[in-house]
């Protein structure tokens, strides 16, 4: 399957790899051909001439509240907002006073990604990775899950009047299935753990050259949809960068991505060129990059997960490295929290500022309280979190301590002996 | 509990009884003093002296992206935006080309409602009760519900930081518990039914001077928040007034508030004045609504619900009689559907367009359909729906026909055998 000459992706002018550097051309294809490394999108922004017109404040604000606005920064097609998608992206940027105050912070703000199309980050990525693979010529969106990328494949896929193949193990629980089946793509349960799936997964991406697993072979462009947190949050803070942001990390890719959103604003001349600080958040039962970080390595060892945080516990983080070399360079850290404590940054969030997050919220807000409990985060620095996803997805993890104050009879009598009032 | 001079509620300048038209001052009350009917809110929108400043399309769009950009509309203070709060609405309008494919129609469109805070178009209404409810003095944000009302007012009430009291029938499923009590407010499960925890309320409101039950003693704020979904949907199509609207009808409020916020729309010049036709949906097994459009009564008859669709489940919906003077007026027409077809419509909608709808967004889609197939709505006129809340909530309804299109062994082999390709 090649590329056709006529093809739009926007802004991207090839690919090229991120450990030897060797350029390759734009198309369907996400390792090195060298050494295998992964490879990633090339962009031109500039004015000169062939490149793609120039990106200012006005030519995004004038554009959708979605993430479309930012279309020129991305390897979409130039008309991709003018065809059926689930239009993710925009979510709110919420002053989280309440919260800082028992943080004893004096400036935050939640990025809250549950209020996206299916309800996590994950809308985002798709969605590029769906009008990439179109321009690309696959005509099957799929992708191995266990949650939240499968609903958004599911979704998109629906809503673009394309076919979803989603595989997921058969050991998941019911709601999950139904959350995806709901959108009537082919949905395969597999006998096996989440490594099986994926390797599958890869084995019929070699074999079905028209379908685009968007985390396998088409992982360039599906991951640069993560850009658009960073781009919003710049933008939804008046066009300037916070002074310090936590993200959740599992495979590390939103991470890095949102740091090359801010150099890119700083590169355009979009946003002023200052220091700001990157934090990664981990839950200690899947906690290789901060293990890394703070044995002071370079090499992230893969571990077995083992935290109710399903939703980030990827043991081996593709982009654990860069994470590294992230967090490092902007003078941040990365710190991991158990899981009691992730439970109780879901109900601090949820109490203070009535947002309901899923567990990776909850690893974001305690890590957060620990960063600066242990003074590696200026509580009084600006500082953006990233709430992932949503509460309502991961329900089990609040469960054994979430419940009614009291329980009465139907009357005033009941009510004013359970001393409520 | 009175109201002071120095109270600010916008337009607002009194209350007046829909039965027999008696006047009231402005303040937290809301039953007539004369015949005990439900109390409305009286506006003054125009010019004249001492009157709320002018409203226009452009001073709406130089407001924020949520329900507050019409505030000069509503019964809140003029800074209601800048006190904390949890910013609903703005919701997307969705082109929904495939279902109205499906449907033999020519241009549908869905406005989804899911996409608010808590999921659910009640984030509107307790929004609007939250701001009315703290100038007229009350300290504690309360209902009776069994689901979506509850999320947001916990919700609401946590992010205000004020206290919420919750009240819900003790046989709940222990997810509706958990979505509501992770907020941190009282919550108190109550030995009986929803009447019998909705008259505990009542009781309750006559009692605790400084508790707002929204949908009890401050209804007539609360039911307001209704009007935004009709301004939005007649700002987002460029300012004008679809031909059809098929709208859920549980109480029947957002129907009668829905062409509320149109009329107002036609008198302040902000769309033309051309004619509409409102429609309502119910689930067979709580339709009294329907019952009594198609007997061509004027009077609702209450009936027991037994349905799934359990946040349209209102046997004497208080709005009932309005919802038949408006679908009368206007020429529409009050439908209903089994629970099979409420369950199709839940697929429907997901298959076509992405969107996974709750039992009242799979109501209206199968009354669509309906209302098209027997002729009642013009399937070549301009037609909304409304999807009111989102299908995690009500994951029951559809577990028993939804699920996997294969289980494989994690091998090429089990996959090519399968015949999925």
């Amino acid at each position: 399957m090649a590329l056709s000459p006529a093809s739009n992706l926007g802004p991207a002018v090839g690919l090229i790899c991120r450990e030897c550097g060797t350029a390759a051309e734009l198309g369907p294809r996400y390792a090195c051909d060298q050494c295998f490394g992964p490879l990633e999108i090339e962009y031109r922004f500039t004015r000169t001439e062939g490149a793609h017109p120039e990106i200012t404040r006005a030519s995004i604000e004038a554009g959708p509240r979605n993430i479309w606005r930012y279309r020129g920064l991305l390897p979409v097609p130039d008309q991709v907002a003018e065809t059926p998608n689930t239009e993710p992206g925009f979510t709110r940027l919420v002053r989280a006073d309440q919260l800082a105050e028992s943080l004893g912070m004096s400036r935050l703000w939640v990025k809250d990604d549950s209020g996206n199309p299916t309800h996590s980050f994950k809308d985002r990525v798709v969605a590029v990775a769906l009008a990439a693979a179109r321009e690309l010529g696959f005509k099957v969106l799929a992708c191995p899950s266990t949650g939240n990328l499968a609903n958004a494949v599911a979704a998109a896929a629906a809503r673009a009047g394309i076919r979803s193949a989603v595989f997921v193990p058969s050991n998941l629980e019911s709601q999950k299935i139904i959350t995806t089946a709901v959108y009537g793509g082919t949905f395969v349960t597999v006998d096996g753990n989440y490594d099986d799936v994926n390797r599958l997964a890869s084995e019929i991406a070699g074999e079905q050259e028209d379908w685009a697993f968007v985390n396998v072979n088409v992982r360039p462009y599906y991951a640069e949809g993560s850009k658009t947190l960073g781009y919003e949050i710049a933008e939804q803070l008046g066009w300037r960068l916070p002074d310090q942001i936590v993200v959740p990390v599992a495979s590390g890719s939103q991470l890095t991505k949102i740091d090359k959103a801010f150099q890119e604003f700083i590169k355009l001349g979009l946003v002023e060129d200052r220091p700001y600080k990157v934090f990664g958040a981990q839950a200690t039962g899947c906690s290789p990059v901060a293990a890394a970080f703070k044995g002071g390595h370079d090499v992230v060892r893969p571990v077995k997960p083992d935290t109710l945080a399903k939703s980030l516990a990827i043991g081996n983080p593709a982009d654990g490295p860069y994470v590294l070399d992230v967090v490092r360079r902007t003078g941040g850290a990365v710190e991991d929290i158990d899981d009691a404590e992730v439970v109780e940054g879901i109900r601090l969030l949820a109490r203070t500022e009535g947002i309901f997050g899923e567990t990776a919220g909850g690893v974001t807000v305690g890590c957060l309280s620990k960063l600066v409990r242990t003074g590696q985060l200026d509580p009084e620095a600006e500082t953006v979190i990233i709430n992932s996803g949503d509460g309502l997805k991961t329900l089990d993890a609040v469960a054994p301590v979430v419940g009614p104050s009291a329980n009465i009879a139907p009357s005033l009598e009941a009510f004013r002996a359970a001393g409520l009032a």
